[in-house]
């Protein structure tokens, strides 16, 4: 007899973020996948990445977390278009989620959808959302050693950033070290060493994600 | 035709976690299960409340991580006894994995046993592991939300821990905030503001942890 094996447990998932990612692209909307920490500064990157782009690329968010609106609140006080998606207690957000958010936002009219996932290092990273690039954000006051300690995430990683740079001091934070841990990991990921609250290395990161937008380049970039 | 259903996924874990705490409690050893975000700073802490012991009180540690051994690598150069657990990617230690590390402890000749769960607030809450006590630490770099944002752990914590208390000013850290969303999911908790680098608050943490211990009193503390 011949038993039936279930191959994936990621099928399901997998099969809703192609959906998820066909109507993005059919949309003609970028979207990031921002993982990290809690209290990384996913909103505080967020927020600092609109200040910096063209008005006339049209930016949405979507924002996880277990419980509160606390940060949809904020994104929203800008007068961007948001979601909040409270996973009641679930550590990760999966497309599912992501598919049921979407008839809330207006798809067609924007450029830049950038999904802050649920604060937490490891349970993001095996969960596809359908998104363009996955966005893996460090900063300085949790460690040089999350690389080694948290491989998983980082090797899922399209681009790195290492928030907080201004307080590199402050943790005598190794930057060598947390340099060699990625690239032990993720060989030749882009990585940007930025502070959202001084705007250090904040232009890079921008200049960064224009070069990756379809059709909006760098020039676009007004400040 | 009635149809068996499977009351709680948890119990399996649940029942050897009681296997572990009958254990913990034949050897005479407490137990904390420290549960914090990634860099919250649980090595530290554990480092900060070995210095301040009665060296009659004989700890020992479990390191949990998904990969590496630096924590149990900067423990063990204390002298103390110490095992590192691999998750292998999971995020979250679990009863089993604790019970598999007893045998490479010597159980008998332990005073205090420190957990260190994996670097996660939210799946390390769902898993029982025999402790004797609960320890949340959250950190002033991730910000006053923290509460509002990750209810469930802070709701299961027995004690919480708020670390880096030494940069308040740095992070514009609303410390009302962060106590009054402490006291919406866990009210009467008892919370201990410290700097594990300054050592400020660390002796009456330390204090408090001797009450908690059955046979050994606070007059053992040795600074």
């Amino acid at each position: 007899m011949k038993i039936p094996v279930v191959e994936n447990i990621l099928n399901a998932n997998d099969q809703i973020a192609e959906a998820n990612r066909a109507d993005f692209e059919a949309a003609g909307v970028f979207v990031l996948n921002l993982m990290a920490s809690p209290g990384a500064g996913k909103t505080s990157f967020i927020l600092a990445t609109l200040d910096r782009l063209s008005p006339q690329l049209r930016p949405g968010v979507i924002e996880g977390d277990l419980a509160s609106r606390i940060d949809a609140d904020t994104i929203g006080a800008r007068g961007v278009p948001v979601v909040q998606i409270n996973t009641g207690g679930g550590c990760h957000l999966d497309a599912p989620m992501i598919r049921t958010a979407l008839p809330e936002l207006p798809l067609a009219q924007l450029d830049l959808l950038f999904i802050e996932n649920v604060g937490n290092l490891v349970c993001p990273a095996n969960f596809a959302l359908g998104a363009d690039r996955a966005v893996v954000i460090a900063s300085v006051p949790e460690g040089h050693d999350k690389p080694y300690k948290y491989p998983g995430i980082f090797a899922s990683a399209d681009v790195v950033i290492l928030n907080k740079i201004d307080l590199l001091d402050v943790f005598n934070f190794d930057l060598d070290y947390f340099r060699r841990g990625l690239e032990m990991v993720n060989p030749d990921v882009p990585c940007f060493y930025l502070s959202c609250r001084t705007g250090a290395g904040m232009s890079e990161w921008v200049a960064w994600l224009l070069s990756q937008l379809p059709a909006i380049r760098p020039q676009t970039l007004n400040k």
